[in-house]
């Protein structure tokens, strides 16, 4: 087969892709950009497929090795389009392009659309604005093994990309939905799971609940935290210790210390099956 | 007494204040930019007296309430410069600027410099690159009671206008300092500290271990992790335990992560003091 080649900046094409930049257009065509080499195939390894392949040999670290993947994915019947390192830049959104950038399909899942294990452990984040902190929870979701994360209410979304590059591409391999506030509380409520809201105002520390069994961890905003839908909705708030004089932990940073307490708490009650270094005997 | 108002961007201070920007100039004078109306509460509130402080009207957020700060540096002796937004726009440094910057005195300490308490808890960021990871491990060290930041081997300096935004002020609240790896480390067997170094290559869990008493708990850069050099020398290596693809957590996760298990524990073994909430009974 013969590679379309695009090498002027010029090129009409480019603009409909860097358009996918806004959220409207991710919205309208239900697409959005990958990109990069390793947050490439961490998503193909996750199971995605990309519509079309955009790379430039130029600016991969790497050429003759990564070039492989450029002819698998085009020997599985992906488009691909070699474009020259000027158009190749109009499009790419992150200083230090490697020359990889993919359009996928974006995420658009409910709820309801998630098939949960038993004592599932889930994430939700309400309100959160930041693409970075959304995209840091993902990546702690991912290596803490969580079932799920719900963005309930959300500002941004699962396809802006800057959440995909700062997840690491997480966002395709760790269970993602959307939903509305009212939906994510009824819909925790049917599949029975323990809402724990991470809050300042309780007396209750994280390390003093139990967090075994079906959990769901909710956090809110870095500015307002979470709503009062969520603190009335929940089965219990919990508060972090702080001693420090900004008395504010980063968003994902207090989801990443609660998951992990719940991590801990888990592993004590049984050795987890998830753990790819437990032998069971 | 009159103070001076700064209205054209062409004034040629802006340039020589503009350049605290670089690490070069930081490092010739000893002086850094610190933004923001909160950020400059809590570095006032930690003891820090600047050298200048900027100010635009114009920009901020509520002028009435907050130009009250601006008097009562001016009447404690502060140098108070007043500029136009555009004058004030060319030092700004971040999107959103608010009004306030000030000129301070950019901190250069070293670990011998550092007094700490019965049984520290310390945190050694070894070769941490992004002023975004620094400032978010700040946070965290402010919030868990950490007694002192090392950054060994840096690349980034305490300085950098980016350490002092992201970490909200507490580069000014906590203890930091900056030594040589092999200082850092002769310091830590001095004060006799057991090294905990986080790192995926063991199988020994952060929860596993013993957090109490004196503690450092080293990490490394995200690329290549912790150098040979603090492997050998900890006293235990830690890891926390991954299941998801992606394998990797952000270095600041990874820090807050353990350093609340430490918190955990040492809680469990005296209700802290440290703790606003502990009443001793």
């Amino acid at each position: 087969m013969t590679e379309r080649v695009i090498s002027s900046a010029a090129n009409p094409r480019l603009k409909t892709l860097a358009g996918l930049r806004r959220r409207r257009h991710r919205e309208e065509t239900g697409l959005t950009l990958l990109e990069g080499y390793d947050e490439l195939r961490l998503a193909l390894d996750a199971g995605l497929r990309p519509r079309t392949l955009l790379h430039c040999p130029e600016l991969m670290l790497d050429a003759p090795t990564q070039s492989v993947l450029v002819r698998e994915l085009a020997e599985g019947g992906v488009e691909t389009l070699r474009l020259s390192r000027a158009a190749f830049e109009k499009v790419a959104y992150r200083e230090g392009a490697d020359g990889f950038l993919a359009v996928v399909r974006a995420i658009d899942r409910a709820p309801s659309d998630l098939s949960l294990p038993v004592d599932p452990l889930l994430l939700v984040a309400e309100g959160v604005e930041k693409p970075g902190n959304l995209g840091a929870m993902l990546r702690t979701a991912d290596a803490a093994g969580v079932d799920a994360v719900i963005a309930a209410d959300p500002v941004t979304d699962w396809g802006n990309p800057n959440v995909v590059r700062s997840s690491k591409g997480t966002v395709f391999s760790v269970p993602v939905a959307t939903a509305s506030t009212d939906d994510t509380l009824a819909w925790l409520s049917r599949v029975g799971a323990h809402l724990v809201a991470a809050t300042p105002d309780t007396d209750v520390l994280h390390t003093d609940v139990d967090l075994t069994g079906p959990v769901a961890i909710a956090v809110g905003t870095e500015k307002h935290g979470l709503t009062d839908r969520v603190l009335d909705a929940a089965a219990v708030r919990v508060r972090i210790p702080m001693v420090g004089k900004a008395n504010s932990l980063n968003v994902a940073t207090s989801a990443a210390i609660v998951l992990y307490e719940a991590v801990r708490q888990r592993r004590a009650v049984k050795p987890s099956v998830r753990d790819p270094d437990y032998t069971p005997g």
